[in-house]
Order: structure tokens, then sequence, then C-alpha cells
């Protein structure tokens, strides 16, 4: 699906009881087709990032009969832990489990969360301070519809999550794009999350009266910066200054690698940031089970009641056994260090990965979180007449000439990361010669991506 | 919650690259809270049904110290059959359904529901033909989204679902409403779906060239209504004549009681109807499984591509391993008979439980599809001088005296049915003097509250 090159969404909605005549006729069809949202335009020319990847990639296999090593998508091809999977078979048993789950969210994952949250902010957070959501993206959506009205405005940073700006536009939003810098330097060697800036000037700039939500997601798909507490006393501030709700997407909070994880609900700068902060989390992102769609939002109970009214729309309820499962997860993992060692495990899992590009001379952005590693592939000399398929010359940047390149020659999955970028800003940006790959990976599979990656200093 | 009087949602998303100045400033204030959607306005006076009428049944059990029977809300209050439950626990031992499932839904679940949707339809219904959503409610919601532009307008039978109402208004589109009609005798003998017949008058007249959709619920809750085949065949003629798309919710499509159960995508009088019908399910309500939100749109491929792009932004995908083992619980139903059975079992239910009204000469609309029982209780002589909380006077319908009556001194829970009425009409409505109590229940629990009932021959 691809959007029209101008999405329009132009909503209005009135109870009227008198019959209404329509100042724009229903287009002179009898097709019921032609009733779609054109918001929702296809373009049968322009296939989706994942269904191009995905379909690379399975033709890759069919041609020459070998296996690729998939590292595109950021699904674990591993099972989540057994004490998770068992809780679900347990939940399973008793009716309740079952059936409709309070749309509010199951109580004990609600305790759960209001426990871990308490710890990791220092200070209570209560039960009414969290809204259980169908996944975090249901989450996201659900803020927007709760906070948004047409032409209000919400600021991402660019590169962003790609659901984010289709989630803002259906609410009525409009999105600013707002910068975080690559570093020059990327091109020679590696940096780390803090060496990707945020465009400060650009920020204030785009703050206007209609500004209603600032989104940041640390620790960031697809960079892996983990924001510093400078940088998020900055836009706090500019939150309060502005009267403006910051949504900060941290899905990723388990995962993250730096020595301090700042969130911006328990800033000890900045404390009173809490009280317009809005914090998403994922039991899917946390407990390898992304299948699952259980998410939730945390937030002050004045702003969190209208999440929850939204969400209530919108999903009802989310998946009961599922929950209640997050919920007695979430006990366990307290119990046995689960998120600890995780971090460790992931931390391993940098360390077989990463050593290919060590030894290729190709420089990455050392993750300070989530399961990401953003690859420069600049230095690599793909054959000039090399050829390429339209669906990939159509999408006209370098990125996905890599990303097509390295399935078809080395036998590994990337995606191109300028998907996480505007489409008018695709061109000539610093992604365009990078490539994400997902470490959520067996160790097995990253040692074989690995091996096939050595293939690579032929072609430097 | 409760909507504002008027609710209003005017969107417009442009993606603009010029700092847009705004026209009506955002109000002077530095409360976060201010900034929330004034459609989720939140009336702290007003509680909505399920919360009034939990916390009634809970305030009557703390009083009385006597369990109540409820009857209230249609979940059930048994498990899923084992072959289902059994079903996830074997989907959890597999890594991909723990992960996300396709957005267009878990490959297995979507042949298991091709496979059934061919027979009950009697032809052939490929996969492309459906799309997995997370329940019924986001299939239906993201079917307003994929095809509803500003003042679309959505014609809705009343009574209604209740998310109906805010799913076609977030969407931007605007409900025109059209009776159907209580009949008169229901107030002294039993009646059937059949009597309750569509204002087609009132049909005919709320057309205009806004209408894009029209909602049928069938079986119909709450009134147990299955519609007929010429009843459908009228409603689909005027689809065709004005280009309409039919949305047929059909959650109850495996709890039928009726000799026939005609579908409006396989309607034998009107073939043509089914390209342009779009028809909803749910494996929470066909399993006894409310809790796993696990529904889906099923229509022509031309319209379903609409609603895979909404579903997509609004939840991305949905639960994998609930998916998985609705899969297996459709092949394994298809082999057991287990829809037969069911269908036999809730026969079972309604004769345990409309004896008693029977018995006191209560009249009832008796059920052809469905787990509700609408009961006419006009003929209860409940003491003039009873009193009453505010919240339920505040209400200022009958049938809420009546649930709040019931509940204390019959200790039976049952929902007030003008809920299923827009407000304005609420007053002097005949469901004023009804209430729908579920029979999704253990034959045990119905039992209970048959016996309860019987008290209410002291008030007749």
């Amino acid at each position: 699906m691809v959007r029209s090159p101008i999405p329009r969404l132009c909503r209005q909605s009135l109870r009227i009881s008198t019959r209404m005549t329509s100042s724009v006729p229903k287009p002179l069809s009898s097709k019921a087709a032609d009733l779609h949202n054109p918001y929702f335009q296809q373009n049968p020319n322009q296939k989706d990032v994942w269904t191009l990847v995905n379909e690379t990639a399975a033709n890759a296999v069919a041609e020459s009969g070998k296996p690729v090593t998939n590292l595109g998508q950021g699904f674990f091809s591993f099972n989540p832990p057994d004490f998770a999977t068992n809780a679900v078979t347990q939940a399973l048993q008793k009716p309740q489990f079952n059936q409709y789950a309070p749309a509010r969210g199951n109580p004990n994952l609600l305790s759960s969360l209001s426990r871990f949250y308490s710890e990791s902010y220092g200070r209570e957070v209560d039960t009414l301070q969290i809204q259980i959501t169908t996944g975090a993206n249901e989450g996201i959506f659900s803020v927007f519809f709760a906070f948004l009205e047409a032409g209000d405005e919400v600021i991402v940073f660019e590169p962003y999550f790609d659901q984010y700006i289709p989630n803002i536009e259906m609410a009525g939003g409009v999105v600013r794009y707002v910068d975080i810098q690559c570093p020059e330097k990327l091109k020679s060697e590696n940096v780390t999350g803090e060496d990707w800036t945020v465009d400060w000037e650009g920020l204030e700039n785009s703050i206007s009266d209609k500004t209603k939500i600032i989104v940041v997601n640390t620790p960031h798909n697809p960079i892996g910066k983990v924001f510093t507490e400078e940088e998020l006393f900055r836009i706090g501030q500019l939150c309060i200054k502005h009267n403006i709700i910051l949504l900060s997407d941290e899905v990723y909070e388990n995962l993250y690698y730096s020595q301090a994880f700042p969130r911006p609900a328990a800033l000890p700068s900045l404390p009173e940031l809490a009280s317009r902060t809005l914090t998403v989390g994922s039991a899917g992102k946390s407990f390898a089970a992304t299948g699952w769609r259980v998410g939730w939002v945390q937030g002050p109970t004045d702003l969190i009641k209208y999440v929850t009214s939204a969400h209530t729309r919108i999903c009802f309820s989310s998946p009961a056994p599922l929950q209640q499962a997050a919920a007695e997860a979430f006990s366990i993992a307290h119990e046995n260090k689960y998120f600890e060692l995780t971090r460790e495990q992931y931390q391993a899992k940098y360390e077989i990965f990463n050593k290919v590009f060590d030894d290729l001379g190709l420089p990455y952005t050392s993750a300070q979180g989530g399961y990401f590693l953003l690859v420069n592939l600049s230095k690599l000399k793909i054959p000039e007449d090399y050829e390429y398929p339209a669906d990939i010359l159509g999408k006209g940047t370098k990125d996905y000439k890599l990303v097509y390149w390295l399935i078809k020659e080395i036998g590994v999955v990337g995606i191109p990361p300028t998907e996480f970028i505007a489409p008018e800003r695709r061109i000539n940006n610093p992604l365009e010669n990078c490539v994400r790959f997902a470490v959520c990976k067996d160790d097995l599979l990253l040692e074989d991506a690995v091996t096939k990656l050595r293939k690579l200093k032929d072609y430097l």
C-alpha cells in the first residue's frame, strides 16, 4: 500500500437529524470500490518495503536454491521464554482470561506494570496511570486520537518509525519533521547514538501554536540512539513552555546497553515533565513475543483517561489470555532478572554481528539500545552495470539497490532505512548509504550472516 | 465516558512543509489535559452503562452479603472448548506463532475461513477475500476508515450495537438512524424477530448522495432478530441502486435458531449484492472466547484491500497464537460438528431461561439468533416510592430503574436496552419497558437466575 502523493483526510462529523444534501455528489459510478477513502489510494506499481524485500528474498532463494539469512524485519527468530508461554497455558484454563478483559486492561497486568514503573521511575505509579492497548501500535494510535483535532500538529524526529505518520494523519493531525542529524564521520568510522544530534534550531522553529505532541523514540529505531538526559531536558523544557504533550515511545525500554536510560517521565533535572508525558511500552518487545499484541500507555491519570476513551472505541479490549500471561511474566522477570540477562544476551549478539563490519572497516552506529544495527555501506564497490528490477529502481534511492544486491549476491536480508525518512528528503539523505539489520535472531543465524557478509571484502 | 452532546470531529490532514500559522490558537492554559480531543469530553457525573450496572451489582452484593446472578454483559461464563485452548498451547511452541502475523492474517486462519465461507455461501471464497482483524470491533472500525470521508453518511438500524456510533464518527462519518419497529403486541405477548420490522419509508428517506454504507446486524443484538431473505433483498436493492456498501455484522453467525440464516453475501434472490457486501465475523463469538480478539472481514478483493490498508495502520497485525488456534479450531469444528452442537446447547439454554417468563406471563422476543433475550417488564408493579440513586435517576429512562430494582430486589443483573437507542429517542421508546439478559452462561447459572426471577410473581 502506498499513500497518494498528497494524503488528504478532511473529516467532519456532526450528529444531524435533518436530511443533509451533499455539496460534493458521489462520482457517477456504480462500483462499490470507488467509494474508498482516497487516503488509502493504492498504487499498484509501488510495493511497500516489506513486500518488496520479502519478495526479493523469496525470489533469490527460488533462483539460487540457497537459503537467505533474514535480518530484515524486527521479529524474533526464537521463542518467548518458557515462563511466558507457560503463563498463557495457565491463563487459558480460567474462563475469565478467555473473555473480554476490562477495557482499561487486565488488573493483574496493571498491577505488575505499576510495580515495574514505580521501581524504574523511583516514585509511586498507580494502576490508574496505565492503559493496556493492543500492542504499542494501537496505543500510539489511541494517543493521537485522544488528543488531536483537525490540523493539530505533531513533531516527529526523522528518521521515524513508519507507522507514526499514518497514525497521526488518520487522527486528523499534521506531521512536522525535525532532523536527527546523521554524523558526517559515519562515512569513515563507527559512531554512537550520541553522535546523532537533534536539529535544535529546526525543533524550535517547528513549534507553532497548533503543536500538541512531540514524539520521542528512545531507544531509537533504526538508529539505536538512547536520548541523553540533557537532550530530553531540552525537549521537555520546550514541551512545558509551549504546553505540548511528550509522547515517549519506549518499546525497547528493556533493551538498552548504555550506562543510563533516561526516561522523560522520571527526569531528575525536570520532574515536572512527568505531568505531560505519555510513555509507551510493549510486552511483545520485552518478552520476544511481537505477535502477542499487548502494549500499554503510561502517564498521568488526567491524560490517560482520554487514551482509555479512544482505545475503548478502537479495540474495546486487548487479548485477555496474553495480558494475563504478560502480568505473570513481569512478576517472574522481576524475580529471575530476565531483563538484565536479556540485555547481556543482546550485547553478546551485537558482539557476534558487529565484528564482521569491524574487520571489513565498514562503519556503523554502535547501538545503545534496541535490536537494530545501522551500517554505512558506501565503501562497497558494486559493479556499475549491475542490473536491478524495475520495482527496485522505481524506489529511486541507493539503499534499495544495496539491499537488493545484498540479498542476491551475499544472501543476507536487511531493510533500506530511507523508509524511515519522508519521501521528499530520501534522495541524497545520508541514510541512502546505509542498511538496517535486525539482531533479534538466534546466535547461529547471526553467525551464518557473518560468514556470508565476510564475502563483502571482495567488493571493497 | 460520555460523549459531548454534539460530538464534532473535524479533521484535516495535509502534509505541509511550510510553517502553519494557527487560526484558532490553543487555549491560554498550561495544562496538558486541556489538549484532549473534545470528542472524548468526559462528564464525571454520568457513568457509562457497564460501569453503572457493575457498580450497582457490586454494591448489592456488599450490602446484602448475597451473590447476584450476572446476565448483563455478553461474555461467556464458561471456557472455550478444549480443542480451541489446546490449539493455543500448541501454537505457543512454535516461534512463528509468537511473532507478528502477516498484516493480512495468519495464512492457516485465512484458509480455514476460506473453506468455512465457501461452504456457507455455496461458492468459492478465496483467501484474498478475507482480512483478519483484532476482534470484530476493530474490523468494523477498519471498514469505516477504509471507506468514509468527512461528512459521508452511514445508515444504522436502531436499536444498534453501541460501538458503531463512535466508530463511524471517529472516521469522520455521520450517522443516519432508521428504526427497527418494536411490535406493539410485545406489551402483551411473545413475539419473534420477524415481528420487528424495518421502517422502509424511513430507510428510503435516509438515503442521500452522501450515503456510503448501510450497517445490518444479523442475528441482531439486542433483539435476537435474524433478517429474512426478503428484508435483505429490499435493503440490498437499495444498496445497488444507490451505490452503497452493505456492512453485515454477522458475529453471531454460528448461533442462529431460525430455519434459515440468509446472508447478504450469498443471497439467492440477489447474487449481485455480494460484490458490495462486507461481512464481519468473530472467533470470540464462535468459540466462546470473547477475550481472544480475533475477528475478520470478508468481502470482494477490491473492497477488502482498503480494509487491509486501514487495519495495517490501526493495529498492524492481530494476536498471532490466537489466530493460529482459531485456524485449528475451525478445522476441528468442521469435523466434530461443534457449531451444530453449540446451537442445540443454546436452544436448551433458552428453554431453561424463557420458561420463567412464560410461567409469569412476561412477554419477550423469542430469539432467532445470538444469545440475548429481550423481555418486556411493563407488567411489573414496582412500588412508586421505591428509591433510586442519583446515578440511575440521572439516566432518565425507566429501563435503568428496572435494572436497578432487579439487581437490588431480585438479585439478577440485566442491561437497560435504551443504551442501544440514540439519546434523543430514549424517552418513551418501547425499549424503556424492556431488559436485556445474556444467556451465554452455565446452565446452573441460568437455573439460579430462574429461581430468583420466580419471585417476580409477587410484583405482578
